[in-house]
């Protein structure tokens, strides 16, 4: 059956009357507490509250048919089989299946699994055989002592999801273990993290799917010169996550651990290449309930009443802000310090993804698909870019992202409130105030409203419920997808950029060699820009 | 002279019209080496190439008339000078000067200098006294050990632009030297840093001009409380950043250092709010340095020729992109990871300035005010967001950062170039792919191009450059506010949701104290939520 496009569904044109006469949360009988009470749902560990979205039953409803007419849950069961959903129809294209859901559909025996379950099994084994190995002696350095640090080296997926998890639970980090990353082909990156290091008791985990990633290959050469140049053997310290067969799978790591093609860079931090890192950090069990609270997602994930599925309502609530309320960005705000590098994570994984013009024919799109995507931690950001959020001109909607519990329980009790407990108040007051605004007779501290926002919320930020968080947003970006009617995971629109700059990079490195080349620093206006100009126009 | 609303500056009707006809950069005339090197405006130690911006000399033309007819220059000439414009006309405002420009204009003798001016050089004077006491083994603990760590409490202006620089400067940092940053209420941001340190060790600087900021004094407490439970007296290891006369105001600190209500936080890093944290960790010197980078902005932006004057084209530009053609955010793309924190200060400085819906007149905006702004270091964005820059449905101008030579002078030749020069060529070939996109008989590799960006580059990130970008940045929101007719120096959007999470704090005190109060888990579906709405809607 042949998908078709958001606004060839019936129920989207349903969708466009409604918005018309879309929710106005500023009148003082919506926002009530039986609405905030109703419009909850729960799945596992999270509760999403969505009584601060410009919607009614009406709206529900309509939402559920487009859900239906896009048969996305469907999709995403076709999807989580193993189909060959990565591809465009009629054009040359990946052609793949999307399988990171396979890498945490392993707690429960399925007589239909698809092979990447057996798969992630292998890899799982190899990893806690590993850390066993480290935890125990046995993998140790040339002096006989052991690992205390980690440094992943990995570009985009490889690096911003598993960054975002490292510092989401440092709190339940391994005693003295300690991870950095390099990721970006600047020196100043890798140079101020291996300056502060002692090589000789850190590990260093190479991560690129294809072997062949530019900054991942550069920064790799950059360190092991740093090991040489210290005296160490780099045979003992460097370990890989690569696919099979790529360039970089090579005897020369000591460790090398298996990603596949069916598992996408943004959707990869539950394969081995958060996992290596993660386990290091966190160990073993620790990234095993990441897993498994992955899983429970995956699974209320194949809901069909939007009320009862976290990720398909977001995913629907999404559409129903961008394409018919026109709001062209969507504000991730988490309320929680440890969640700083989440934002950054969803950037690559929503934006690389639904960030499409054409559709799953090779149409071009006559409808706006990915939102851009940003944040900031709260309470932070309420010093800074909420004014805008607030009195702009610009209407931003917001998911927020809270837990009743702190992580390490080091709190005071302050004005009878504990600081988790100003930290709560802070993200349901600010939930509400962009809902029900406020009318002051100074225009000044007139406060609009109407603004929509959800908050998803949870009782603490553990490795199981980061594994759901994660699994949330995957999810509903997926979800999105199939929606839009669009190939969520390809990335053809990082090629021309790569593509310039190796150009200019091979006259660079021809001018070298041939002596004509002066430096940056020689031309002020711009020498390597006129440079590219003329590769690009010649 | 009464300020005019953008629109009703004749030069904007004209724009109007030059808008619905703009250059379109994919056309193959268009992008040569003669129209790259002709549109690049020089200051100082950066050069801003902007052939890649969607402009002709006809378009720059009616943008200086824009310029003239606002009289924004003249506006940031009356700002220097001490005039009252943080207001509202005929309503009740905060009326204060603006003067974050008088914290680094003490380099030349002026014989009509604000009284700012000595102002900055008295506190100017005591940190450099403080800084030298610490190098000399004057101030020290109570066992006589000279300190090794600073931690930064401070929320917003007293955290985001201290920390931007912080990271993107610590290539210079005094050896042995660390600071680290308390913001957020949330008590895991204070735990996380707490359980890490020697607080023997360690110097505390408290930051908050009103000194009753809840985030900021919440911390302090926590961190007291850290002291004491380690048997320290805080006396020896807390310093106070602050308003004379403001509660924090107090012989209790080791030292007090102030800031004026004329600074407003978001500008106020080169006041005392950076500058004894940047102090310590980089040395006087360099904090000197820092300010000497940003003078040199704040008299280039008083030139009146828009093709001379950085900040100014910048801020022009901007509204060319976000009012006449229709772009609502803005990304900012450092390709430097030391910036990795300068996009979360400018989502402050930007977007606590102008994302404001009222004129200095108290009316509301027929048109769009500040957008968006959001970002994250090159290279690493290439393989996250760009997917949506270069193929997504919406268009986001772009502002890119660089610069030639790296910090650290630790770099690696591989096939014949640095890792810089493949740092600075993606760059210069992302911003060319922006612009002139490529057609392919492949939809899904056809790049639509047109997408306006411009290039800010130097020669390298140091103390004197940072400044310098942070005084740019500074004075092209300024400047966008004096022609979008918008107070920029005041945010009243940050009261209403502060408001109601302090009415809720007191009925959560309240019940704590009737012995009422069981928990925030009690109830799963949001009972802080509920009774938020109860507190709200009574």
């Amino acid at each position: 059956m042949a998908f078709r496009n958001l606004d060839q569904l019936p129920a989207y044109a349903a969708l466009k009357n409604l918005a018309a006469s879309a929710v106005d949360l500023t009148r003082p009988d919506i926002i009530t507490t039986e609405r905030i009470s109703k419009y909850v749902c729960s799945n596992g560990e999270f509760d999403l509250l969505y009584g601060t979205q410009r919607v009614n039953d009406d709206v529900l409803e309509a939402l559920q048919q487009l859900a239906d007419e896009s048969r996305a849950v469907d999709q995403f069961l076709d999807m989580k089989r193993g189909q060959v959903i990565n591809r465009i129809e009629g054009h040359d294209s990946e052609n793949r299946q999307v399988l990171h859901t396979a890498c945490r559909d392993l707690f429960t025996e399925s007589p239909c699994e698809p092979k990447a379950t057996a798969q992630a099994r292998q890899e799982l084994d190899k990893l806690r055989k590993f850390l066993g190995d480290i935890d125990a002696g046995v993998i140790v350095n040339s002096e006989g002592a052991g690992f205390t640090d980690m440094v992943q080296v990995g570009i985009g997926g490889s690096d911003l999801g598993p960054r975002a998890l490292y510092h989401a639970l440092s709190a339940y980090q391994v005693a003295g273990r300690r991870v950095h990353f390099i990721s970006n082909v600047d020196p100043d990156d890798a140079a101020s993290v291996l300056n502060k290091l002692d090589l000789s008791r850190t590990l260093v985990n190479v991560v690129s799917k294809s072997g062949t990633t530019l900054e991942t290959l550069t920064n790799e050469e950059l360190v092991r010169a740093a090991y040489v140049k210290a005296g160490l053997d780099p045979a003992l310290h460097f370990v890989a996550v690569t696919g099979a067969g790529s360039p970089m799978d090579s005897p020369k790591y000591l460790r090398s651990f298996y990603m596949f093609d069916y598992i996408g860079g943004r959707y990869s931090v539950t394969s081995m290449v958060g996992g290596v890192m993660l386990g290091f950090a966190l160990g073993y069990a620790a990234f095993e309930k990441i897993l498994r609270g992955a899983d429970m997602v995956d699974k209320a994930a194949e809901e069909r009443d939007i009320t009862k599925n976290i990720p398909l309502l977001m995913a629907l609530l999404g559409i129903w802000n961008h394409n018919l309320l026109d709001c062209e960005t969507l504000a991730v705000l988490p309320y929680s310090q440890g969640l700083i590098r989440f934002a950054a994570h969803l950037q690559q994984c929503d934006m690389e993804s639904n960030g499409k013009a054409i559709n799953r024919q090779g149409d071009f799109l006559p409808y706006q698909s990915g939102p851009i995507v940003w944040g900031e931690p709260g309470t932070n950001g309420q010093h800074a870019f909420y004014q805008l959020i607030h009195q702009g001109t610009t209407v931003v909607p917001v998911e927020f992202v809270g837990f009743r519990e702190s992580q390490y329980d080091q709190d005071i009790l302050i004005h009878e409130t504990t600081s988790q407990e100003k930290l709560v108040a802070n993200l349901l007051a600010q939930s509400l105030a962009l809902a029900v605004g406020h009318k002051d007779d100074n225009p000044n501290r007139t406060f609009p409203g109407n603004r929509p926002n959800s908050i998803l919320m949870a009782d603490k930020l553990t490795p199981q419920t980061m594994g759901a968080l994660l699994a949330i947003y995957e999810a509903k970006i997926t979800f999105q997808g199939f929606l839009w009617n669009i190939n969520s995971f390809d990335q053809e629109g990082v090629q021309l950029g790569k593509k310039l700059a190796n150009q200019l990079l091979d006259h660079l490195s021809s001018w070298r060699l041939d002596g004509e080349y002066t430096g940056m620093t020689s031309d002020p206006e711009g020498w390597a820009l006129l440079q590219t100009a003329r590769v690009i126009r010649k």
